[in-house]
């Protein structure tokens, strides 16, 4: 049930779509990759972009310097009224690494639209995770202030840029602008919805560890012939202690792993049942069909509650072209795991590191870096807020909108609970095909108006909380 | 025991030192990396370089093409004599990659003297291994011949270009070709003396199996937190069947693995445990402490007459600064295994295939290349050619040559067994601390000293056969 207010505003928002798709791409365009400080430019030059954007919509606008990439923090003081909610908005303007780049089939930072099952999609890095998503709350504040002058209720936004190198600087940050950043509630668009017609709310989100763990063994690099046999080598070491991270039932072997994973009750697992996922067309959607992880579990489980141990990346010795007799001096694997509501972070980290330690090889010596320390999150499903935008989606959307988890981890959703004191309502757009991370990510055309017209829904239903 | 024809010449050695190490520096300086196809046109810079100086000493010189890298074919009639022996003296002038770059003192193809507790050594890739070691016998045919104007036996010069990659196209070039390559005996120096004081003849070699191989999973690379935990992941899979390749003995699982391999008697046993094989010193040498490999073995055995299974190289994921979290669509490492007399290289790498399948996670595909399958190799050691060269040895060194084994493989002396029919005599000069495939290889200049005068000796003592 839509009301005037938002009605003029979807109206303005299609009249006004193409160029809605014209900023998104000249967003696109700026390589701002987070985790390589090649770019570091690149991610400055994207937050000056939407400092642009977002002054020119009414906001004001700054970047903030961290100890890392420069966040955004804006603000809109809304109609004005005391008694309007204040909400935070939250999403991310820095990307993943494009590669590997010759999987893409088109350039990664020039956009391209592809005709495709759902219509026109846009393919880019970054063009749902978040760019575009971030965009769909953008071009609804754009739209509902040219109609009507203002915004319905007070606004901050939090816009990062080091989201996909695990939030280093934002917890800091969030401490030392508790006061600027006091809000209700935070509405965050970086999740999918359920399938392209049926939208969702992310009311359970996995955690991060990401870690860099180096063995060290001989003091160079060895001939294999003349010392292949009779001493220690570092990679076929690594290998071993990697494969004893999990059981034949596909449980992780760090100690203490699972001693505070949260159970699902009976009726939360019932209505994950209800939403009748379908792991078939999940597999072959990857080119595979082997129902794979932890034993006894099922797929919903396995991505939304319990935690994980896998291996992102490994090098070791020789990589090139052909072969070199090597044993290399030492061996070095990029690994996380998901964890997931009430896991500490911090003491799985301490139950990896003994894993190592009880797997050194005599003369082995660990170096270990770690990353990203995220603690699992989940959102209460109780208040006002979560039902306003619940209703919001349910204006603009055909099919009623459902209550999911979210395998993926956005660590500035657990840092805002804990560091802020307040829920964020996870509203998302994205689809479970959209190549999140991966050569050839896109965002369907389709889903990113959808995410525009949900946004400008919200709007006008938070609108209608009378703040506390 | 010398002979004025032999002192003659090792006086001309010495007043022309300084030459044979500014002119092997001049070799080095070629980065002739067989491996890499980025360094085709040096091979055959390094190849002509060759040519010019045989042909300087009387050499009729050729380059011969083969499907791969480029090798030097040379014949010296001799004293005219139908009597004296024909041998054959192989080396190669092609060399390891010499990456990692960041961990040399000094440039890799810009040998750099360094004092060191043996005085002088050359520091360069290629230094011993084996540019150093085959100048060891062209700089003692050049004395000779300057002194009395021919060489005392016939000989041919076999200088390969495609030893690092494993000889791939010497196999069809020798079958080609045995005519032009007939010969008595075959003299090599790529190998080690027993130590600084202690000429060695090597007899047994162990061979080379070199793979590299991949599995696939899904069809392309997925974000690790929506899909971690329900999906393949390869390259926790392929670190799961890596491990499997040993067990807690140290033994190596491929099928049929030990069927075929040859068993020292106690005699050979005996003569090795002769030699005071010093394994901590061994270990210190490279950083490590601690013996390691196959139980109940002694670290000769495992050097000598021991197969291996090692990784040499391994990648697949995200290797860049700062994280990913990416779940791979494939992995890929780089696997040897070192051979003894009497396993066959095929029925090894069927083992290994048949392996892989066994442990072949469902939805899994391998991908394997062969790069390399070389039998290991044991020589006569009571021939008049074995003993000559023992002879020889014995007259420029203090200490008492011995008959030892190698880890190491040189596929071409078990292709010239097998396909021209005779026996190598592996006479080594480089050190088993020489950094060999490894960054800062060096050959000490007091060994290239002692290889010069000992291929002149081994000269004088070849020519007093008769042959048959």
């Amino acid at each position: 049930m839509t009301s005037p207010d938002l009605d003029s505003v979807l109206v303005r928002l299609d009249q006004e779509f193409d160029g809605a798709v014209g900023r998104l791409s000249d967003l696109l365009k700026i390589p701002s990759v987070s985790t390589d400080p090649a770019y570091q430019a690149e991610v400055r030059r994207a937050a000056e972009w939407l400092i642009e954007d977002l002054e020119s919509i009414g906001f004001e606008a700054s970047i903030r310097e961290t100890a890392g990439q420069p966040l955004i923090i804006a603000h809109h003081p809304g109609p004005g009224s005391a008694d309007v909610p204040h909400v935070l908005y939250y999403g991310h303007f820095d990307v993943q690494p494009p590669n590997p780049l010759d999987e893409w089939q088109s350039a990664p930072f020039e956009p391209t639209i592809v005709e495709a099952e759902h219509g026109k999609r846009l393919v880019a890095r970054g063009a749902v995770d978040d760019k575009g998503q971030t965009m769909t709350f953008i071009e609804a504040f754009r739209a509902w202030a040219a109609v009507h002058g203002t915004l319905p209720i007070r606004l901050t936004l939090l816009l990062e840029g080091e989201e996909e190198c695990g939030s280093p600087s934002l917890e800091p940050f969030l401490a030392a602008n508790r006061a600027e950043l006091t809000a209700d509630v935070c509405v965050a668009s970086d999740t999918t919805s359920w399938d392209i017609k049926t939208p969702a709310i992310t009311y359970m989100l996995r955690g991060l560890l990401y870690v860099e763990i180096t063995l060290h063994g001989p003091s160079h690099d060895l001939h294999s012939g003349l010392y292949g046999g009779a001493v220690l080598n570092p990679l076929n070491a690594l290998t071993r202690v990697l494969a004893a991270l999990h059981d034949a039932e596909g449980r992780v072997h760090i100690p203490g792993f699972y001693d505070d994973v949260y159970e699902p009750g009976k009726a939360e697992l019932d209505a994950w049942a209800a939403l009748g996922f379908d792991e078939g067309a999940f597999l072959g959607g990857i080119g595979l069909e082997t129902p794979t992880g932890e034993a006894g579990r099922s797929a919903l489980e396995r991505l939304w509650s319990r935690p994980t141990c896998d291996l992102n990346g490994i090098y070791c010795g020789y990589t090139g072209e052909g072969t070199k007799t090597v044993i290399a001096t030492h061996a070095t694997a990029k690994l996380s795991c998901r964890l997931v509501p009430d896991q500490d972070p911090a003491k799985i980290l301490a139950g990896l590191e003994a894993f190592l330690e009880t797997h050194r090889p005599p003369d082995g010596r660990w170096e270990i870096k770690d990353f990203t320390l995220a603690p699992g999150v989940r959102v209460a499903t109780d208040s006002p807020y979560l039902q306003a935008a619940t209703a919001g989606l349910a204006d603009v959307y055909d099919e009623k909108p459902v209550l999911i988890g979210c395998g993926g981890s956005v660590p500035a959703i657990a840092m805002m609970q804990s560091v802020l004191g307040f829920d964020s309502l996870l509203v998302g757009f994205g689809l479970e095909d959209d190549r999140v991370h991966a050569p050839n990510e896109k965002f369907e055309i389709a889903c990113f108006r959808n995410g525009m017209r949900a946004h400008a829904a919200i709007l006008a239903r938070l609108a209608r909380i009378r703040a506390g």
